[in-house]
């Protein structure tokens, strides 16, 4: 195994080290100014793989700050052009290009409607930083995969240090800074029963709960791009409502449900789905014997989202080459995607 | 053809009309009683198609008044305990049944947490009710398929009726008025050659934008519902960043492009999808020549995705039963469903 993705998704914890040292400053500054601006509500703006990890923050800022976020279809400025009153609330845009013409013109229009507003891009002075009050760089490095793996991950670490400084909670703060060698740990888990499993699939659902819904968004994903499986996100909820008339028997189920609240349910419904015949492929801590695949301990429940997405994103690069795919290029896809 | 799930969606046009009707005192007064809190931001509470209702509410209104709506996961309420900051803000919550657990302890939570709170229901004084500001009845009538069809619809309705009456539209409000007839058209067109290309389908893809996005969402999850074909939502700007490569010769990609801003866009991705070799179906208005599937206009962009889900439920029905499935009764379903 040799693609860019399985190398760029292993060089994540490297690079999250560095992100964390590099950003300790920006972010510790950027906590003051916004505790002092005291935010009422956060919009989000970014597609792909970046508003998966917008979904990410959304959860975590709801449940640390009560403060609750939306997320904008850019749509609704580039073709309905909403007329934004946004006084008292922070706009959060995410890209790793920083150049997409439509995440611009919202981020302007939301300013305008004003709202703060702040870029996360991983190529630091972007045009999408330049319309912003304030950049924050993701330091993951260059990523030539169409699969985005570091960026993704390190787009997590950077909303999770910054939640952390936000809301100075020294306990996350702390866990970041063991959190690389937690994804190293991560990197290293053997999943390879997922590949097994899954060589032959064509379809599958993917299911989790709570801040890890996510990652289970990104996780399909990254199985249509890299394995052209259709793999659906599922909350753990919403699977009871309609989804599982799919299931039936052999049908393959991935579910996220590392150690914290929501792991009892998701435990019930993979005893559940396999009592119908589904092919469930659990993933839980050390302490589930019933999991198939590992999942380390992040050290701290904002975390675990992160350990998970790292295993599997090694999982799926040998996936996709066991099905003779080529990780690195996706049919169809490019690199930087424009929309309008 | 006899489903319940077909009687029920012709039903709807008829119950709406008395919805329309019987709400329009109600309204008027929940929108004066709005404009006087004058809220910056909204929260939804929602899950199954409630939630994709929700996702109606929510393009309209950020749309029309420039104010965000966050949808809000139960489990942020009823797993992590959120700390709610909601002065100033409205929390809608949607049920058809009133009585989800943890829909009505989120709704209280939200209320501890500063919001003013309305709840949509189909069946009045709820549990739901109970604890919110102010009620409002969906009347949509008794919903014996598992499948929900006319009170989808008549949440719909619902909603543009309360942003009209809030926003003091006149325009959309006339559009309603006559809505009951073009929905009545919607319902007769004919849809047979989805029929007939879906037959044998087990994946597909459905596609739409801004507020047609809603029922893009509401379609796949009664493809999965009555039909066991894993059909996955998509924004058109979205399958650009990732899902296109699960597109290849033969692939099924329904396409939702009424007449409207988002139509262009749209007409030049099922190009695009045509292609590469997909098998496209393109619903659109009669203007456009390369429509498989054709639109009845609902007499107002916003109430196009109204028109679009009519004809949709119409055929889904017949799919269903032409692939021997019984659309009342999906597999492992039930029509209320209690989540935590």
């Amino acid at each position: 195994m040799s693609s860019m993705m399985l190398s760029e998704a292993c060089d994540a914890p490297e690079r999250i080290a560095d992100q964390l040292t590099r950003n300790a400053e920006p972010l510790a500054e950027l906590g003051a100014w916004l505790r002092q601006r005291d935010p009422h509500g956060v919009v989000t703006v970014a597609r792909g793989s970046s508003d998966h990890a917008a979904s990410y923050f959304a959860y975590l800022c709801m449940q640390s700050r009560g403060t609750p976020v939306a997320s904008l279809p850019p749509s609704l400025t580039t073709l309905a052009r909403a007329p934004w009153k946004l006084d008292g609330q922070l706009a959060l845009a995410i890209s790793q290009s920083g150049q997409s013409p439509d995440l611009i013109e919202t981020q302007r229009s939301l300013a305008v409607g004003g709202a703060r507003t702040l870029a996360l891009v991983n190529t630091p002075r972007s045009p999408l930083g330049a319309v912003s009050d304030r950049e924050i760089a993701l330091h993951a490095g260059e990523e030539r995969s169409v699969a985005a793996t570091k960026s993704y991950l390190a787009t997590l670490s950077a909303c999770a240090q910054l939640l952390g400084y936000w809301n100075r909670d020294r306990e996350l703060l702390d866990a970041l800074e063991a959190l690389p060698e937690r994804l190293r740990k991560s990197a290293g888990l053997d999943w390879s029963p997922a590949i097994e499993a899954l060589r032959d699939a064509d379809r599958l659902m993917v299911v989790g709960r709570g801040a890890g819904l996510a990652v289970v968004q990104e996780a399909a994903l990254k199985f249509k791009e890299t394995c052209a499986i259709q793999a659906e996100p599922f909350s753990g909820a919403e699977v009871k409502h309609g989804p599982m008339a799919l299931i039936g028997p052999g049908y393959p189920v991935l579910v996220f449900a590392p150690a914290g609240p929501e792991q009892a349910g998701l435990l019930e419904l993979a005893e559940w789905l396999r009592s119908v015949g589904a092919r469930v492929l659990l993933a839980a801590d050390e302490g589930i014997a019933q999991r198939e695949l590992t999942l380390a301990d992040a050290g701290h429940a904002a975390l675990q989202p992160l350990a998970v997405i790292q295993s599997f994103y090694v999982m799926a690069a040998g996936l996709a080459e066991a099905r003779g795919n080529d990780p690195d290029q996706p049919r169809h896809l490019k690199k930087v995607t424009r929309t309008r």
